[in-house]
């Protein structure tokens, strides 16, 4: 089944990629023309999901250093240093920002004629989406081993094929589970306060004919109570070497909610996301974002004037909440440190090879 | 303090009342004259919170009977049935709506003139607005104990003033505290999908001077889990003979998320939510309510066309999570079949007298 959509895309000269804030209501394509247009993107969310800023970070930079002079290697270095700071500096939770820098930073090394450096840094930043895409369909495939049928699975965000360059994490595994033939609902959290869950996840779930049901975050608990919900699989922003792992505010509510029903609670994310320089939760930065993101909705206000809300875009789940989480090379388990430290290992590894 | 405003209140032929779905942009009062108006709104939400309905219930059914023919009692008798039934058909959880019935029931059963007994459901209505006020503040008083100098709580939807006749439950506890001169800040869970937290618990609070900081549902865990919350206290809607308490959907997520992080989670409620009729709470019927107000904010569609959501309007909270019930008699503990048993059964209990 091909995605019913494009996340991202590189365009000869500019980039095209669906403006996710306009979802469900519109499905709008935007031209990304400039740097500072591609960082205004990043942090308005228009691309967001940690696999997707990835390869929107690696698209942003090959953009801006598209009509560097090809004469004079020191200004193009200067240039692309720039570039690569302006990127990096747009969000600071997902990993893959940082490591689609990395990796562009190391192909920039290269001594070559800047001619051919931007032909390269176009051709890694394309290898980027593409790899993505596999990586996410291997994920898919590895953990739909994971849902049995006629699971009820809850999942929190989007962590789909809009989170990524197509296909998704979480929902790359909810979507290779349904295309075996395997009965799956889902109930997709709402993911205060930018609906994500609601916007997002049930658009790319309804286009694909999976069956999915809205709730508020605040009512898994009760489907749980219930016992309606046999699994709980997510996607994660930043993973630390111990397992702890990053994602949408929100998370960490179910991962508790999980552990205490006795839920299986999955992590779905490519190795780009596992971040070994952390070695814990404790070091991955949060971003706080704007409090009218939280007493402003669809643009009305909710809260009234003169009360500070608190906006923190993302939560920590504790890797002792995690019964395993699936990457393109395997599902790691506990004990973490060892498991993805193996995952990274593993020949054949299509990032950070 | 005084109430910065009036929920309801009694006048002479009419109900005048704060319709709650406009706050906080707009502080409208409106007038019933009515019982379809006031079934209307009670179904809306106009006035919501458990005693509060209860109050507006009573005064619902003493507006439906002011203009029965005097001379004619089997009359009267008929149209008061009829009365007490569309009123008690509003809304399924909160037992202060059949508290309210079967207390103005008994009153009507007197062997009274039908001119005397239509003056004396009236006085028994805004008796019952008095005496939920009155009650509140006991419970304020009683509370006020388990809150200690320096806490933050969290709360969840509305226990406040405008969810009772005045002052609050659970917001009565912490505004008794805050009198007492106890420095204490709060977390208001904002309460999708109808943001009564948001928009009710944050005005409330503003209005008397308590620091308030409003918090999407998702992020209690987190604060939790960062140490920064030091109690929970919330309302309830009917608790049964064993504890089990049904409250505003996402209260049993806060209990679970309360008990994990081994922070105390308190109700606050007069006895009149006290079912001892229903053993637990799996007899507690939960109200659903329509899908649309999940997938719309504030008239915008947050969710794609054709995606169904699941509306719980409450949830219980089992007993074993709850620390304590506090009530105008006192503070029932486990066993809460014995200790809210005992408190009823005390000397002076002002309901169920």
């Amino acid at each position: 089944m091909k995605d019913p959509f494009r996340t991202i895309e590189w365009k000869q000269d500019h980039i095209r990629l669906l403006d996710q804030t306009l979802l469900p209501l519109r499905e709008e394509y935007i031209e990304i023309r400039t740097v500072p247009e591609m960082c205004d993107a990043i942090r308005r969310l228009a691309v967001r999901g940690a696999p997707a800023i990835g390869v929107a970070a690696a698209m942003g930079i090959a953009l801006g250093i598209l009509n560097a002079r090809d004469d004079d290697r020191g200004a193009f270095d200067t240039l692309f240093g720039q570039v690569c700071s302006e990127i990096a500096a747009t969000r600071p939770t997902a990993v893959n920002l940082f490591w689609a820098v990395e990796r562009m930073k190391a192909k920039a090394a290269a001594n070559l004629d800047v001619s051919e450096l931007k032909k390269v840094l176009v051709a890694e930043a394309v290898l980027m989406e593409q790899e993505d895409r596999m990586l996410c369909e291997s994920i898919g495939r590895i953990g739909s081993i994971l849902l049995d049928e006629g699971d009820t699975v809850l999942t929190h965000c989007n962590a789909g094929g809009l989170a990524t360059a197509g296909y998704g994490t979480a929902l790359g595994v909810i979507r290779a589970a349904f295309e075996e033939g395997k009965k799956i609902r889902v109930f997709a959290d709402e993911t205060r306060p930018l609906n994500q869950g609601a916007r997002i996840t049930c658009w790319e779930l309804h286009k694909l004919g999976i069956p999915v049901t809205l709730i508020p975050d605040n009512t898994a608990a009760t489907l749980m109570q219930r016992g309606r919900i046999q699994k709980v699989i997510v996607g994660a922003d930043r993973i630390a070497a111990n397992g702890d792992a990053a994602n949408k505010i929100g998370t960490y509510s179910v991962g508790v909610l999980a552990k205490y029903h006795g839920i299986p609670f999955y992590v779905a994310a490519p190795l780009s996301t596992v971040d070994l320089a952390t070695p814990s939760g404790n070091g991955i930065p949060i971003e706080e974002r704007d409090p009218c993101e939280v007493t402003h909705i669809a643009g009305v206000r909710i809260a009234p004037e003169g009360v500070p809300a608190c906006n923190f875009a993302f939560d920590v789940t504790p890797h002792h909440l995690i019964a395993g989480i699936v990457t393109e090379n395997g599902i790691a388990t506990e004990p973490y440190e060892e498991s993805l430290r193996a995952l990274f290992a593993q020949k054949g590894s299509p990032v950070r090879s």
